[in-house]
């Protein structure tokens, strides 16, 4: 802890946890330390995760430090050291609490829905994905900076832990339908998902962008949606 | 020209600085050496130029320094100095030199097809884009960092300069096609280039991430290609 953070503890957590919680602190970030703590610390937590989202959108997540989250937040270097211990802790803590139910709901939607036909499930995709950018404005941009970007801290979690799976499912279940003569044969199985994620995470993160240029201030995720979904369901249907 | 240009160092490369250069190993692929000059002064300023593409990619535009640029390229700064007075004035170089001219193409391809059907100007478009990924390997990943990523370096020049016509001409040639019967009427005209893009340029920006999950080293920007043209052209054809 920094002499200056000591000038101004905060209310409520006690100085203590100059405690190395530091092996917790690696520790993914869903344990909760603080069970009967007056009211008012889960509100404060749950801002320090939003701050912390707002920063990584902005410059990234390796080079935000606390000291960056503590103004984005309005609170003191010194209490995010208390929830969370330093940096890491608070971006495990972004990705147990924010990362990953957005995660659980896009698998859930692709490999939850057991006696649904493909096209249900792919536009129940695209419509679950739009509806997660309309409730979280980082999520786009979070995306482009972390995961797609080359070198992103996002990357090697999704490609090693999160995706995995649901690209395994997801291109075999492509190759059977195309087997089955139930979708396009032309497609590369293995690039639908890519496609699916090109025509709605993509967008949603350009959306300055095509306002920008297209003047368009009301261009939004309903517009990508179902756009979205006339280019999946017949292509652009051009004279032959 | 940019401003970094006015205080233009002396004519000639201090002494070649303890060149160990320009000449041989270090030349990336593809590097042609003009015939007649061998470790001549346009060489080595090419060399630069592949040089600051790399870490522009590696690091973003904003974090590379011109000391960055001359390790990449095997110079001392000195030398790069001389070409392009400072940082600025390099990446200025690099926007002339290496992303313009493949923006024209890009231009070309999409207004210069005068009596060219719609469907023949958007498979030309695919094709150009992917032509362009396979020759410039820096392409999407720069295009990600740079261009989508919030506080891209590339952003504003594209918002407000180069993509600004295209966007214009594009859309009202597609709600033309549109109410013309020739093109799929339920389909965004703004966001039809976005989702050109979102299936050609975002795909092969991800391709270290497709290859990781699907585990095919193989899986490239010619499968990209014709996956892109068949989802266009017809959808998903799914069971009605």
């Amino acid at each position: 802890m920094s002499p200056s953070s000591r000038n101004r503890p905060p209310k409520r957590p006690p100085a203590a946890p100059a405690s190395p919680t530091a092996g917790s602190a690696k520790a993914p970030a869903g344990g909760r330390r603080h069970p009967g703590r007056p009211g008012g610390d889960a509100d404060r937590r749950s801002l320090a995760l939003d701050a912390a989202l707002a920063c990584y959108v902005r410059r990234g997540i390796a080079a935000t430090t606390l000291r960056d989250i503590a103004g984005e937040a309005g609170v003191t270097p010194a209490l995010l050291h208390y929830y969370f211990h330093d940096a890491a802790g608070l971006r495990d803590a972004v990705i147990a609490e924010r990362l990953m139910p957005v995660f659980v709901e896009v698998r859930e939607t692709l490999l939850g829905m057991d006696d649904a036909g493909l096209g249900e499930v792919l536009a129940a995709f695209v419509d679950r994905i739009c509806a997660l950018v309309a409730r979280h404005a980082w999520l786009p941009a979070l995306w482009i900076r972390e995961v797609v970007s080359e070198g992103g801290s996002l990357r090697d979690l999704l490609v090693t832990r999160l995706a995995p799976e649901i690209a395994a499912v997801m291109a075999a279940r492509f190759a059977a339908e195309q087997a089955a003569g139930r979708l396009n044969p032309a497609l590369d199985p293995r690039l639908l998902m890519v496609s699916l994620v090109g025509l709605t995470l993509f967008p949603a993160a350009g959306t300055p962008i095509w306002r920008a240029l297209f003047d368009a201030d009301d261009l939004g995720i309903e517009d990508i949606r179902r756009h979205a979904l006339a280019l999946l369901e017949r292509g652009l249907e051009l004279p032959a």
